[in-house]
């Protein structure tokens, strides 16, 4: 194995058959014993691409120790076909240097230029006419470390956006229709442009990134929309004279926006941004989520999906 | 009373203690007995721009059967307020001649422009790519007798855009909402802007609006959502070759654009564009209602309405 | 392996250790690799009377691509319990040719004679008084070609009456038990008899019976319910002189008697005919479906089923 | 006032203006003050047709407390129309002396025969072949005290078969469908013909008809559910030798067999026979409810009742 | 009518035909016409004991301006009982001078007395082992203002101690059942304990008792879940050294103790704690507002109240 | 293998690679081909503590039918982890003799004494000061059949207090928080103290603990609710002069301390000694399953359990 660099091959370009050498990260790993007798070690391997589960064979404890759950390896493979779905044969593997890998290139990533909807971002908030919504708007992403955090954040653990810049992505979606809707209804376009740039605010508190996206133990007892609506009390009260009831109209958004009790919303929509807010999120959400499961479907023949739990039915891809 | 025309004064416009005289809509009569023994007429009195109760004291029954819930009347009355609601004390009333009144001008109707917003529908349908999808919107639109129901069926009896004009205004919000959405989302545009056009054409036969706004029988026992699409299916059956794929994806779109079997929908969304559809739908519907409640605070010292059992909640209205 | 004919043995008659030759579809079917990195075929292999999972142990690919899912072969094997399951250790196998077979001998059938129901169903037609619902029965059940689907359709793919024949034994079983009740209770008898025989008619487009039984891509997008109420208005369309409101009252029925939005209709019931029919639908259904779990039970020593997701609860068997 | 006896006019008779005497049941009564400071009497009249609102004009203190609630009177009335609803104007009334009147009369009654209902019961028990069963039914029913509670029982206090003899008509239309369905399905003919027969025995307990049906304390603490099954197991106790299980199936019947929790059963149907029987209690329940509210659309115009909670819906009259 | 001080009769002593003098609130007014063309005011007046309907006949316009709803007055009146319920005939009223009256004499307030209730409390956070959670109790209940207003806040506008002193006797006797609780469970004993004190901190906002309870804008907006938990974080921030695991646990005893998302709690409980201060808090609320239902059953010849939607039931009161 | 007495291992004491030998319950096995052709036995085997997989390769069918499920086991074998689990080696095993063991020593048991709690039990009947309720009492604890299965009896097949002693234990906690709390709240001690006692008796007869905890037939087919409500009118029918209005006072409790229709209860809580004892007994099964799932968390370095179908979330360990 030689260890001089190149680009390591996506897992989701292997095809059957092939043999392949890269660096990957190592999500899950146990010690097992074949019916056999012989030790092997059972993993799931992942790139941005994709996740496999991988052996190898004739493995020992001291290897397997060596590379537990989270651990980084340069690994020599080769992919088979089992049960229908692809799995690795595991050559040989070791540990990668720190100096060898970016551990971002591990998470995928959103397709659009992350400097581009930085941008976007940006430009929406000057166009935020109402002065102390558009001081509300800077005091979260003029601080350089909420931007930084913001931009890489995904949306989700594992429904939509669920990938490095799903979450500012998102965002801009919502704001961009935001800004359509705006146009024709009788709202409060500032209202909305700003709760629509901060309704998940708190997911960057709620979700972490290292090499898998999880919750945080905050982030499962309290919930972003919590931690949101209490984030913008905190900015607020750095604004001298924000006026009060302009902070409890965002928290209400950020509050209200999954629109139902049962969805963990503790107060529904009580005025017009709300209702408005709560919707287009749903729009830009649901509708990632039905693509994305689409595009999963891994058999040509077949135009249907399972079932999935979060859309509550099979979901269908019309035939081109 | 003198029958030379005029202009009726709008009910809305009245203050208390007002004498006014014109020409109005009796939705509701009955004929009853005082505690002191008395009789007079009950009535509720409409224009297009509000309804009140009215009575007419020491009434005898000749003139009670002379004007019956549905007829017009012109009607010489006095505005009071009772119990904190505007309420009108006849003088005197004569049914109308038909010569004399516009069935439509009592019942509240668009602030958009008929023209325009024809004219807007019909490029809308220009815009779609698909012929198949094209020929389909041209099946419905360019059918003069839908056209006009079309262009004057309200979008609900009690709830959003419930007055003249509503259905094609609520349509047209929702289609260039689909617009702006098919350029930024991985979605089919035309399978969409036609969903949105036909999402409610079953409400030209699942309503009706002569002196109110009411439910048909077949309305009541079928609802829209399988008119619509039955209507779609007879249309698709007039046009040579059209695919019957896109037959069933444009009935799903109509059959689940309610989005929770709970709702009324008998399938749930199974395409993206469903999905979409269904919250562009809501977007559009819940706020309009949001406002259309807001707008009806009668005390301008109050910002909560009553509670809404449609919205589950009350709504506020923001401070100006 | 010799190729005369003589019937297949029926797999639910086979018991542990016994060889056997015959006919049989092979369901599922997937190439594997065990742990001693021997490749294998492993399918499901079904008749009418039950499916079984099969191994081909020291397979080799072409073998297997031979024969997908879907195809019939002619099997050598051997019956072995696993687990406490019946499984089958395959011996030899080649595709069979279509001469040799009838495809719907591979899948489970009602117990009823055709012939016998499909004189019960015309005779319960030649009762129905009204000349318009008769006219209405006669011209689905006197079209030959949907009498054919209708007598040969199940009535679900899972659950109750999930075979070939089930269809239209379970729509007697709900006319004879409508007939009953007519005879009690003040109701339209001709109306809920037509109900009765049309309520699951879109079932014939709904699900597919091959192989094995499923939906088709009309059935998921669309319901049963649906397709089943436009072909009436379709069919009374043919009718001179059919009223509209008698088709607004079939087509009540049947996007109604579900009962609950929950369970997919669209309506309520609205009439005392629409009640009936769902109970009368659910009364057969659901102590069909109780007593098919509770003749699965395999354990004779055992009274109770598993869990059952449709009936929310175990089922039990009650002493004999 | 004569009061020589004579058939007292059914209040279901009367029209507009007409002036009638008889005795009839006070419901509820209120002694009150007119806006211009007298006083009068506010009641409501009832006998077994219907029940009117009824004002005593210009009434005194004593009188009212001579015949509070519950009171049979012998009155002497006008019949008004008063908001489209008839209203009873007194002119005077007395308490009626016990001789004078028969209680029952004063409820709505079954209009099947009161001794053809009971010797129909008693056939369907001979009818029983599993001598336990049959045992189980005659410890009930051939005990006269329950019979003449059973068969005089209503079964419900608002809903379906509010009337005496209701219980008994009710369960005998459940137990001729049983015997039908007994015919064609796979069932415990005899454990469903008992359960059909005892499934609403706890309502003689629940219920209570007097002047009017309302709920014993017993009945709202324990419902009907509970007091069925805990009689079944002490009438059981007395038949030497009856099977524990056979206890338990039939007690499982009457506790399932409203068929959901939320309806009230503390178990689900867990056998057969328990989903018939639920079913089949619905079957009937629910048609008498819808005939019973269309029945009562008090305008030949109308053909729609109100929104009825208990059915969750309105209901439709058909077109004769 | 003289204006020398003495005791203003309670509303709740007061018996039919008593004519009394004394101040009171004006909760509701309306002016009105009569039947007979005659104005009125209609009133509802109250105090702390007890709320009633009252009337002036031939009232002016003047008079009724004089005293909007929320205006304290000296009123001379008569009671009366009306279709069962007391009300007050009014004889003559005034406006109250500010020096006559104590506002908070309007309310009903606690039976407890308000010093022993602080010192109780005070008493429990000295009582708090943990040293972190004791000094975050301090932050709240040193704090004067933040006590004065926790001392006097209710505990709910119309349900549960909702009266002045309401909240920190449910805010006491639920502290002191889980002190009791935890003696015998595996709990952290101060955990939830502080839980218990802080659970309802945000009522304080959420509530305002003036003449009357009510939400504010805020309450209504945010909810007192919210407010509570963010409240929360803004005092143990001014707490050196404060671990940012215990704000988290603290709030999210919080934002999960209403136990179900439908009852407006964004997160389920995570930790036992949790479950404990749920249970805890519906068992004294839900007991405290059967107990208050029941005594105010007026007629001591009813056993049953009417039917409570808060606990979704009618109310039976036990034989003594 | 010798077989002179000596305790049995603890499984849950054992760590991977130990060697052990003693007496366990087989609860589950199967006769069983690895892929290599060979056959294996394998088994739950089972202790107090814990109950894990085994695996006895290379076995015979004999050896296999000698020792079904349920039977207790002289097991000589080796601890190993397999996927992070443990699972046993089984080297060698006999049947035991009867004289070998003690039955109840493999379940589970409860921390506390049983004999104290006996004690405790009565000495809090001895402490109702009803003389009715503590005969009532009585009846049930004093009667040594079902003293002796009241304190033997799990309070649940799966979920709190699933072990020997389990329902005594629960059921003191109740009595003593019902102490706690009739101590400042307006109730009837004496009858929630009955209440907390007797609430699940009926669990004697639901489940049955022998080799493992499960429900007996009439258990399920009844459920805890209906059978304990049964014996307490039993038992009082034998207590001369029991009034009956406490009969259903207590029968209410028992019926209605679910809570909620869909948790069991027919009836809802309708005394406020009928809330309370639903949110005791919440409060002590909640806080204990919360409890028991915490400190399975196998691993250290987690603090988060796997998702709870029975409490709806993943439980939190805080940090120590």
């Amino acid at each position: 194995m030689t260890d001089k660099p190149g680009p390591s091959p996506k897992l989701s370009s292997l095809r059957d058959g092939d043999e392949f050498e890269g660096f990957y990260v190592v999500r899950e790993s146990s010690f097992q014993t074949a019916v056999n007798g012989k030790n092997y070690i059972r993993m799931t391997i992942a790139d941005a691409s994709a996740n496999f589960m991988a052996n190898l064979w004739d493995a020992n404890r001291e290897l397997f120790q060596l590379c537990p759950a989270g651990c980084i390896v340069k690994l020599l493979g080769l992919l088979e076909i089992y049960k229908g779905k692809p799995q690795i044969r595991v050559i040989r593997f070791r540990p990668a240097h720190d100096s060898e890998v970016d551990l971002d290139s591990f998470l995928p990533r959103s397709a659009r230029d992350a400097d581009a909807m930085r941008d976007e971002l940006l430009a929406i908030i000057g166009s935020i006419a109402d002065p102390d919504y558009q001081a509300l708007a800077k005091a979260f992403f003029h601080d350089a470390e909420i931007m930084r955090e913001f931009a890489r954040s995904p949306a989700a653990r594992d429904l939509h956006h669920a990938f490095i810049g799903g979450l500012i992505e998102h965002t801009l979606n919502i704001a961009r229709m935001a800004e359509a809707f705006a146009a024709r209804a009788k709202i409060d376009r500032d209202l909305l442009l700003l709760g629509s740039l901060l309704h998940d605010i708190g997911k960057i508190e709620e979700l972490e990134a290292k090499y898998a996206i999880d919750y945080t133990d905050a982030g499962k007892l309290l919930g972003h929309l919590f931690i949101g609506a209490q984030r913008v009390a905190e900015k607020a009260a750095l604004i001298p004279g924000f006026p009060p009831e302009k902070t409890h109209l965002v928290q209400h958004l950020i509050l209200s926006h999954h629109g139902r009790y049962e969805y963990g919303s503790p107060v529904l929509p009580k005025i017009p941004e709300a209702f408005a807010l709560h919707h287009l999120d749903n729009l830009d959400a649901k509708v990632e989520t039905a693509n994305k499961l689409i595009a999963a479907i891994g058999d040509p023949e077949k135009n249907w999906t399972d079932f999935s739990r979060a859309l509550e039915t099979q979901l269908y891809r019309a035939g081109e």
